[in-house]
């Protein structure tokens, strides 16, 4: 990307990560209208004039706690979901345990960066892409099991089964932030229980129609 | 409430009703913090300061619009899904088709009032109301399957059964609310082959086990 070398860089690397993890912990305690750069750049052991030159405005400071966040996750639950040759239903098992576990450890994170970037612009657009992302790689998992038995269903029909087991999991995943007492993997369970054995039904060609009105 | 005689309070609730029915179209088309006041109250054909004598600030006027819609929201689905006598399938299956057929008919309205009502105290507060409302006539649901088969699950797992079905719901809503061009009652029996399928075996004991590790 750059030719600065290595020695200048890293500082510049790892100050934004202090920035970044001084910035979630203040936004997850005040909540984003009430964090103040100042606490920020107090946290962080950094000038605030510092603050707004690596990292922008209050905003964009967000946003990047948003995109780290949220990077991290996907990684947690893709490196646990990736693994073609498992049965389809280990594969969802395994990229839920990921993702409750990682909202179970961030509970004041998810319930302040997630609550709060699901309503305004533009956190909201930030949020979408990774749900975007997030239905892609359900999709995909979903397609890659039907295939392996010999079936298939229109890619709109994937997309939406796809939209209705995310939603099913962060509407979870708020419910386990509301409890701190709430197990992480009972939780992912729970969650499987409700999203796999239907999908199996699906998977295997059983579907539910309409009564005749 | 009042003695003001009913000749009297008529016109102030049909008026009301006028300029609630302006706000959500104004708040649709503009956003919550793009609307402005002049035209909500020129659109309803009332002075600005009526208005606010009427409904308050822009934030209180915002939150009626989401209690009488999210009111009527409820209504349809309560409506339609309140048949004990029905089998569990068909009262969701009917609860399902009036609340994809409600998203449906209001699609700018869920856009906007939704989606700006997820993230904004004390936006988010109203719709969380809604929203237990709903988990709580989804477990009641659930719970009166089961009963009727002779069964029961502890409360915790019907309330994360509904939580999950209830997010699965709105996420498919959002969905339906991005595309003009997909049918609300093919939506609400998408959401019955992911829900239902999966709630069916649950109902009948079948449980999904995490595998050994």
């Amino acid at each position: 990307m750059s030719t600065v070398p290595a020695f200048k860089r890293l500082p510049r690397a790892v100050r934004e990560q202090q920035m970044l993890d001084a910035a979630v912990k203040v936004f997850s305690r005040r909540g984003f209208h009430a964090a103040s750069m100042d606490e920020i750049a107090e946290d962080a052991g950094i000038s605030k004039p510092m603050v707004y030159a690596y990292l922008g405005t209050k905003e964009e400071l967000f946003v990047a706690c948003l995109h780290r966040e949220g990077t991290r996750m996907m990684q947690a639950i893709a490196g646990a979901a990736t693994a073609p040759d498992l049965p389809a239903d280990e594969r969802l098992w395994r990229g839920l345990k990921a993702f409750f576990g990682f909202v179970g450890a961030h509970r004041d994170g998810w319930a302040v960066l997630y609550r709060q970037a699901r309503g305004e612009q533009p956190f909201a657009g930030e949020l979408a892409t990774m749900r975007t992302r997030l239905v892609e790689v359900v999709a995909g998992m979903l397609d890659h099991a039907l295939r392996a038995e010999g079936r298939e269903i229109a890619a709109l029909d994937l997309e939406v089964v796809a939209y209705a087991l995310v939603g099913a999991s962060e509407s979870l995943a708020d419910w386990l932030a509301d409890h701190p007492e709430a197990d992480p993997e009972k939780t992912a369970t729970r969650m499987m229980n409700v999203a796999w054995l239907g999908a199996a039904q699906l998977l295997h060609g059983v579907t539910w129609r309409p009564p005749a009105d």
